[in-house]
């Protein structure tokens, strides 16, 4: 039944490719497919499921508020569902963090929170450089695209992505050389050829971009150096926001507060499309309508977006994060390590890449998990990073369940190659010592 | 309690201003505000709402889903709902109306739609350029909005938007100049300074714009002329698709076939975010993922979207927008005729918009029809035009009761303003006649 | 010893092409090549010879300011010969006519007189955009070429040229559309998507694009709008400026005053790189060295730019233009109807264009005159148009033998393309009776 | 006098402020004013004197061609002069180099050289980025200046400069740091946001820019690392070439061969605006008149450069610059030793730039020396470095006199200093001691 896709849907379609059933249901930290079949699921729609898949309170919450028609779209008036969020969001997560910041909702996705951004950054400063990294994503409209590391997305615009300038992302040339200093460096000099920009937009987390962690020490220079030259930091929170990394926000366990975030992603908890972006309010200098969208007021997402906050109330999650990241690296350190096989293991609370030396093998063990009915995705440019992306609510049986099956197919996969290795080589040695008795 | 929204909502949000109420819930073609106020809406959401706010079998098919915990979020992976949506789409939509598309789901907004759309344009042609036109409005990420005609947003980009050309829309310069001759005119010599575009994207009514209503001949010429120059069309049927002019497809009337289609706002059904690019099979040249997005697949929005099309299995809706039509015209007509005040009134199927002589007039009359519990916008780039969007599926006395308050309205501004205009008179005749006497 | 050119120098070469002659000396309205053949020239190194080839006055000053180790290279430092000039040009052009300009003396070539322009422009109203015409002709490097219509230079830039529009020149639409109207209403909208121009940059007389000459209540009109508007007018007087059209500047007569004039080719007078930008005080907002160049103070060039500012001391040269312009004007017009050949001629002053409905005769005329030893050149994008831009000081006498060459290789190529023609249609006649009879 | 300039000439002259003498004649290494004053040059027109100022053969040839009447201006038409020219650079300075390059005449500045360079690097390859490095100057016009560093020139363009990346040139981070790792480790992550660029331009020495010197296995690498990457290596030798390093090309030390090269200014050897771009022949893609331009044909230009490649007939020239560069170089040492001033002292050949460590000295110092009767400039983004850049055929007495003048204004300008230091101090505290005993 692949075929009415296959027919139908355009040759853009990506991730069924890799994962091609046909899903109907899912829970918590499970999908379901149309055979009954289930599949773990380490990858949580790509961070839009930090709460689990449907869960139940917010699930409540959304059907009370359909079941009495509450109203489902209302652009940028106000509503009653809208006014709780916005309420709820200012208690439990900007004042006990002592942030202070406006809230706007653009498009509900990550990129228009970014284009928004963007823009508002550009009107304050009144320049229109942006200074992105290496392997940054920050989404495929042309404003965000311009931001954004891989090439073949880029290729994709089809025409030069203008007034951006990459630079090298924490560890982009290894451990040693200082990659900010050349950013200070080009800042410093007025002949340096790099005009001063509005802004420098930084995930602490490159997810995309092969679960590049950001060091904290290199997120405070980040955040001198901005601040130091009157340059706009935009953290980039759509993928590691909303707890991924242990923490509501991921850049608060550097102590630095940007001026602009965006969020998307998990915010409504329930995988409603949904987006925010945070302006610290000396820079809210929007005139009204001056962006726009049609779905800024989808109030189911306001929902379950203030319901999710509950999550938010204590510190229960962001222990429970921390204890299973530790059960995560330990596990992946202990994995590698018994396989001999070669690989850096990185990442922050539940996000987690373990690059291989062999660029292949990420992408062979994802395969091989999904045929063992674990979904787990892929990172970095040559997708050569195996990136685990479970959900914070995952249970350790649920845990470990995918950290044995990725263990079990990475064994098998090394075994699987080098038998293959050694059967080439002994059919070589056939083959040559054939030709030599020959 | 509004001290909420001006305390931490950001500068940006516009339509609460005019229409400061705080909403609750909304069933067909009324909306209620916290103090259980209900409002008549001839807005709907900016034509997302053009079955009516919630509508019941939508509401029931949605509920059900969300019930038995269907999968939400699949990014672009296989799923049930969304197979589902694709064969009645193709099945309802397009083999009765002869047409041939790949179905691309981009992110959920009409804004990415346009990104994508563009993008493919350019992919396809190997050309960067792309022609729109004169207040055209297609979306606020920085591709879509290098095609949009309004100054104000234009300038909100920070940067200069390039790659694209604008062109005098259908009786943009009065009516006898030939718009499309000059565009035909600058293909036709290589001097001319233009770039062959990649596309032309085209709204058949542009809403937003000022309710500015293409011709069907110059639709048709429009078609001829790219199609001759190898120059991609593009119908944006975001706001005036889904039946808004009466036919599902704005361009049916025109007997036109666009090589790509946008489609978002009422897709859905239910003011879910969903938007969808129709690209003939020839033009499918995406690679796996040049595009994507993480919204691309919110279920919900293709459960609703399925039932959505139950409206099209016969040709009830588009009759009865024929029927409905004819009363706004009609009542129009005869309105500024009575009250005696020059304005254009145009549009098509349901979506229709005065415009006054005096171009101050709409917003004071939208304001007053506010406090009469009537929701109506204004459009055009000084906000001009007085913009009717009702729902496809609201009753003859709903629209009755709506044209009612609309002239009562009228009335009372035009009355005000002629007795403020006597008293100033007055006024100023007193103030001589003191300074004379003095 | 043509292959010493065509095995070391480029392939972008040009006009050796058409004229594939070794060039030794020239002096008035001659050329003379190698084998002591003596070229008619009505081509005027496009412009540059207005006073013929090496003026007996001019090369006396040169001479003897290159015999007395006159300082020839100085930048932008101060010089005697360039302080004659300013004086000169003060005394003779400006003052006369009533004009205040300051003088920018930028790169010695007419595309950097443009950049300058245009740099100045946009730093003056802060705005980016720059309107120029269809079938335009500025120069080659990035800025200037953003403003040049021809598709095929525009083509070599390898990039998207930018912040610029192309809209219709006079005449472009035919006879009756209004262009400048479509201007107009364009900036008069603010939806229109043409943002607000910093300057529109104007040719009196394009004529690399093909001799288009505009009407002067058209450029009258254009004063009136860009005025209005505030945006600066910017008279690109390169070809036809140093009286090619009759007066010293080819916008007097139309009684209008451009905020920057550009000028070069002629300047000197003896074809010696060199050009001017005229800028009004109240626009000369320039930084010191915000644009220069290595090339801005090359004496040589001052010492016969002065020397050739003698022609306009009294009205002679510009009497003896218009009465050239009637020989040629009346000519012409005999010619084609002579010859019975459709064709429309226009001009002003000395610069002529025969616009034959047959695009390939131009250039077989071109051909056929250089064979009978006169130099006359093609114009317009598809090279259909006979150009004859002779010096403005050639004798009656050589007017009217480069006119009679003209007629008499036009008859040829018409006798030869009607028995070509005949030929042809016999020769198919003939293969067609084989045929039958076979 | 210089009120004339003042009144009439633009705000953007530059130079003229910091020597604001009158030229009237110039002969080898010095140059006179209107009052008979005689000024040693240090400066050679910004490296257009190589052979100083009217040299005696060349100024006979000129004359000479004049006389008879050459032809002066002939486009890119055939002519003896040029051809003369072509042969004689194919035999004296590509031939016995083992160069093989095709010859391009465009028009006669350095900027316009570059602008062609960049298109044809452009078309070439397909790509439409261009790199170039920090601290560079290539010309003005709207492609070179995207290449060029300086902020304060990259602000005049009035748009964003699109279509490039500037990256650290040699020494820029210090000594230590791998500037062309970093460049070579974006190239080879496609995910870097670097898009390959179509060519690499680079001045071997930085002239503009401070005198920065790239080291010679620098030049190798960058050499090495477009070659693996098919990426063209353009050398702007404008202003170090044509002997100023020693060598006729300044990249010949480092036995490289660039794709393309550009020169200007001292070709003519007389300061006749002339440029060349020199294409290897497999890149010589233009189509006929694909780039063109008025002034690419001015023959006095080429037969005073035919003249002055007399002086590379034999390496009399080379051995004279070897010898004055080290003159330069240690008394530049010497001076700054004795003095006891910090200053990094740096360049090749004959060009040499002294570094102080406090950046207000060069122009202390330059000052002091035009009121001495020296011109000397100074360069880098805020005019720190003092530039010696005298002609290549000054005599040892001439270099040793300038220099001896560079000694006594920096031994004044330092005095000066301190004394004003120390009455500053004093004064200080005479202020200090009338407050405590108040």
């Amino acid at each position: 039944m692949n075929n009415i896709f296959e027919q139908h849907e355009s040759e853009v379609r990506g991730y069924c490719r890799n994962f091609p059933a046909v899903f109907v249901s899912a829970k918590g930290a499970w999908m379901t497919d149309e055979n009954g079949e289930r599949y773990l699921d380490f990858f949580a729609g790509a961070g839009v499921m930090n709460y689990g898949h449907n869960p139940d309170k917010l699930k409540e919450a959304l059907l009370d508020y359909i079941t009495r028609d509450g109203i489902t779209h209302s652009l940028d008036m106000y509503t009653q569902a809208k006014r709780d969020f916005i309420q709820r969001f200012e208690q439990v997560i900007l004042r006990p963090r002592g942030l202070s910041y406006k809230l706007q909702f653009p498009g509900p996705t990550g990129t228009n929170a970014v284009e928004a951004a963007l823009k508002l950054a550009r009107k304050v400063t009144g320049r229109e450089q942006v200074v992105g990294f290496t392997n940054a994503f920050h989404g495929m409209t042309l404003g965000a695209l311009a931001v954004t590391g891989n090439g073949f997305k880029r290729a994709g615009a089809g025409v030069p992505l203008q007034n951006t300038t990459s630079i090298p992302f924490c560890g982009f040339m290894g451990d040693d050389p200082d990659t900010l200093g050349f950013f200070e460096a080009m800042l410093q000099d007025n002949g340096s050829g790099l005009e001063k920009p509005a802004a420098v937009i930084v995930e602490t987390v490159q997810a995309e971009g092969g679960v590049n962690v950001a060091a904290i020490d290199w997120l405070q220079r980040l955040r001198d150096i901005t601040a130091a030259h009157g340059i706009l930091l935009i953290v980039d929170d759509i993928q590691v926001g909303c707890g991924r990394t242990g923490k509501f926000f991921s850049f608060e366990e550097a102590g630095i507060v940007p001026d602009i975030v965006t969020l998307s992603k998990s915010l409504s908890g329930y995988g409603i499309p949904m987006a925010l972006v945070l302006i610290k309010p000396e820079h809210d200098q929007w005139a009204p309508g001056e962006h726009n969208g049609t779905f800024r007021g989808h109030n189911p997402g306001f929902v379950t977006a203030t319901k999710a906050l509950d999550y938010w109330e204590n510190d229960w999650l962001e222990k429970a994060v921390a204890h299973k990241s530790k059960i995560v690296h330990d596990r992946l350190q202990a994995m590698v390590k018994r396989l001999d096989v070669t690989a850096s293991i990185r990442g922050r609370g539940l996000i987690w890449g373990v690059a291989f030396d062999d660029p292949t093998l990420a992408s062979q063990v994802s395969q091989a998990c999904f045929k063992d009915k674990l979904i787990i995705e892929t990172a970095g440019m040559e997708d050569q990073v195996l990136k685990l992306l479970p959900s914070l609510t995952i249970s350790d049986e649920g845990l470990t369940l995918g950290l044995d099956t990725i263990e079990k197919c990475l064994a098998m996969v090394l075994h699987r190659n080098a038998r293959h290795t050694t059967e080439t080589a002994e059919m070589a040695e056939t083959v040559e010592d054939a030709l030599i008795s020959a």
